[in-house]
């Protein structure tokens, strides 16, 4: 079979980075080595055209007895920027020190390599395997995965009779401790706009008689917490869900020290809502933050203009039992009545995703009502991780959103393992992502064997 | 002579951005081509070299008991951007319907350039005239004049008699009504960072538990003014000078309308403190303004990442009897008591003016005690302002800041005679700024006549 790091490594060198069209030929070139790879280890590969980035979609068919196991990944990157900031370039993956470093290696190619490996590695080993396997590889999931409903819909009959999802695009706390995800986070994403004079203005000429968009977005924005961490929105936290003991004693086990994690965030203290401590605050509260604020001059030295307007990114992400839509209701409404009046307000409303929760077999005292090839699957993963990992794995939801879990629970009410592969210091989304080769050859191996489970018992 | 207009063409395409040393070439060519023309009618000219940007000395020596006029202008100019938003590209002048569309067109270079032909004119026509004059063009106006100061320190002896400064970089509120300006705002630019997490994080894996800086920067921002327009600084106001009869008079003849600035600026509503018109409001009152708010991602689509570092760009327009030092020690006070607790924050203090007043003479009726050199040029530019404009110019102070003007008055004791040439539709530090070349025209006589009759009485 191919050499999993070398590929990983060409893999990362096309920058698909899904937000900015500037990078279609990265997106083309990452696509085809992924849809490459599958066929060399015998699959049927199809690129699914959709309204926007095309979904690779890979076929091990088989008796309709087997079970059947739909593997997704992800294709597209988070932009690189600020660029100045990475050690090495972003799309040139260089090996330090047992990590591979580049913009995506961790989320999510690095993962998906995994996948793709320890399925090569079983299809190899047992080529008469009597499991189904569908690989759904899409190109959008950075950018909310806004399409991937319509393929859902469109393209029912290509997943039809999937047994359950197997993923790897939720974290670890630590190298030696698996942990599988049975909760993820929603989210709504939006930007505001306010706007003022026609044009920027002369700040001397005119300063002191209008009110200043970045004024008058600054006041918004700060009206949008309570001085204690809370979100200070009329029924922002209404629909949260109460956590069940389990989740706690869980959290527990993890054994993380809030020392240790501000130490690592290299903040100086925490900023979590009163009886929360910033472990349950990730996993069991909504939250509103702020990405992207820009207005007026932000380059060299000094510019003294009034700048005609400002915007702000903003992202919630939702907890259980929480909607996208009644989420930017109730956002939205505040935002509309505290906006300064004169001032021309615009709201983007940019993507959705719903939260999503799972409850493992053996774990709930009220167990859950689900399929016996999920339940299967549930405990070969146990299993699997606990003799690679050498420890029994933790159940625990997470703060990041996979938006297409909700989706495929909603669209064709399948549950997903998530399998954790990314560490912590892997920097996600920021400058210098790596990923540690270590886990990913012991997730390629953890891949296989549970695989083989779930067909071979 | 040369003409004019295409000079003033040539002179703009040459980029000379002082805040970025990208355009170090346009700042050359400027230089030269100002400094190439004054050498044609007639000027000894030098480069003299400072700590930044080389100011141009161009004499025109004589008997000493001829008066003796410093003409001040500058070769630089604002940055172009948002580029997308000019019409046609910033350094490629364009005529439209007797403008000249361009960046610098109205700040400083058209004006300067009426100087220039105006003293052309007057030397063609009266070559032995009894008039010593040194132009003294500098190349950092536009960010701060930082080095002219130690240039005036430097150089004392070049400058040394001089009876008055004479210069047009304020401006008019319509083509038919001359402006002297007889007021200066100061400044105070400075740029406020707040950081928290070593790097940026993703805002699903750390979102809720830490602080955002764009968050508390928002704050900050936020509670530095009241909701009914005032400086929420203690102190902010204590040492504005009271508004004396004769500067209310002159404004209320400018007869400007409230519906029409509004309209013009493509505002709403007004927001200038309580018992202020916004006409009083630039003139009289010192401003906090937000020149710009940069933090996070602001490119296309979204990117849920929580920013590690936010700044805002602030200038404050200081009116006498201000100084930047005392506001600048109120202003740096409050932002450190409010920043919010476990941000890091850093100011950057960039530069000052100093705000300035004159009284010309027959306006007060506590006449000025200046000399009869000054006293003469405002009366000669009365008169040639009457003749050419066809009605009495009018005495006010205006809302921008030409720092320099503060620091002649202090290093040499000269005051200035400004002649406004740059019109409210001119665009200055904005998209599209353009000169009305008619206006130019009028300049150019206006200047012609008034050094005729300070020499020729």
């Amino acid at each position: 079979m191919f050499d999993p790091v070398a590929k990983l490594k060409e893999y990362v060198s096309h920058p698909s980075v899904s937000a900015d069209p500037a990078f279609a030929e990265g997106m083309k070139g990452a696509r085809e080595l992924a849809g490459g790879l599958l066929r060399e280890i015998g699959f049927a590969v199809d690129y699914v055209p959709t309204a926007g980035h095309p979904v690779i979609v890979a076929k091990r068919t088989g008796d309709p007895s087997w079970p059947h196991v739909i593997i997704y990944g992800h294709y597209d990157v988070q932009p690189p920027d600020p660029l100045e900031l990475w050690t090495t370039p972003p799309f040139e993956p260089v090996e330090r020190a047992g990590r591979l470093y580049g913009r995506g290696t961790a989320d999510n190619k690095g993962p998906l390599m995994a996948h793709i490996a320890g399925v090569g590695r079983l299809l190899e080993s047992d080529p008469q395997i009597p499991l189904r396997i569908t690989f759904v590889i899409e190109g959008e999931e950075e950018i909310g995965s806004k399409h991937f409903k319509d393929f859902l819909r469109d393209h029912k009959d290509r997943l039809a009779g999937a047994d359950f999802v197997f993923l790897s695009d939720t974290g670890i706390p630590n190298p030696d401790q698996m942990v599988i995800t049975v909760g993820l986070r929603g989210m709504v994403c939006f930007e505001i706009e306010l706007s003022n004079a026609r044009t920027d203005l002369h700040s001397g000429m005119n300063g002191g008689v209008l009110l200043n968009p970045i004024q008058g977005l600054a006041e918004l924005c700060a009206s949008l917490h309570t001085p204690d961490g809370r979100v200070n929105i009329p029924g922002f936290y209404a629909d949260v869900k109460e956590v069940e003991p389990w989740e706690r004693e869980q959290l527990v086990k993890l054994g993380l020290k809030e020392k240790d994690y501000a130490e690592f965030l290299g903040i100086e203290r925490f900023h979590t809502p009163p009886g929360y401590t910033p472990f349950e605050a990730i996993r069991f509260l909504p939250t509103l933050e702020f990405n992207g604020f820009g207005g007026g001059y932000q380059g060299e030295g000094t510019k003294t203009v009034i700048p005609s307007k400002a915007r702000v990114k903003i992202s919630c992400r939702l907890v259980p039992n929480q909607t996208p839509e009644r989420m930017k209701e109730v956002i939205f409404k505040a935002i509309r009545e505290r906006a300064p009046k004169g001032l021309k307000l615009k709201i983007t409303d940019q993507h959705d995703a719903m939260p999503y929760v799972v409850v493992p077999p053996d774990r709930s005292n009220t167990p859950p009502d689900q399929s016996p090839v999920l339940a299967r699957a549930f405990r070969a993963t146990h299993q699997a991780a606990t003799e690679i990992w050498g420890r029994e794995p933790l159940y625990l939801r997470e703060g990041g959103s996979v938006g297409l879990i909700a989706d495929l629970k909603k669209e064709l009410n399948l549950d997903a393992i998530m399998l954790g592969l990314f560490l912590p210091q892997d920097n996600l989304h920021a400058p210098d992502e790596s990923f540690d080769l270590a886990v990913m050859h012991k997730g390629i191996e953890t891949v296989q064997r549970i695989l083989h489970r779930v067909a071979r018992g």
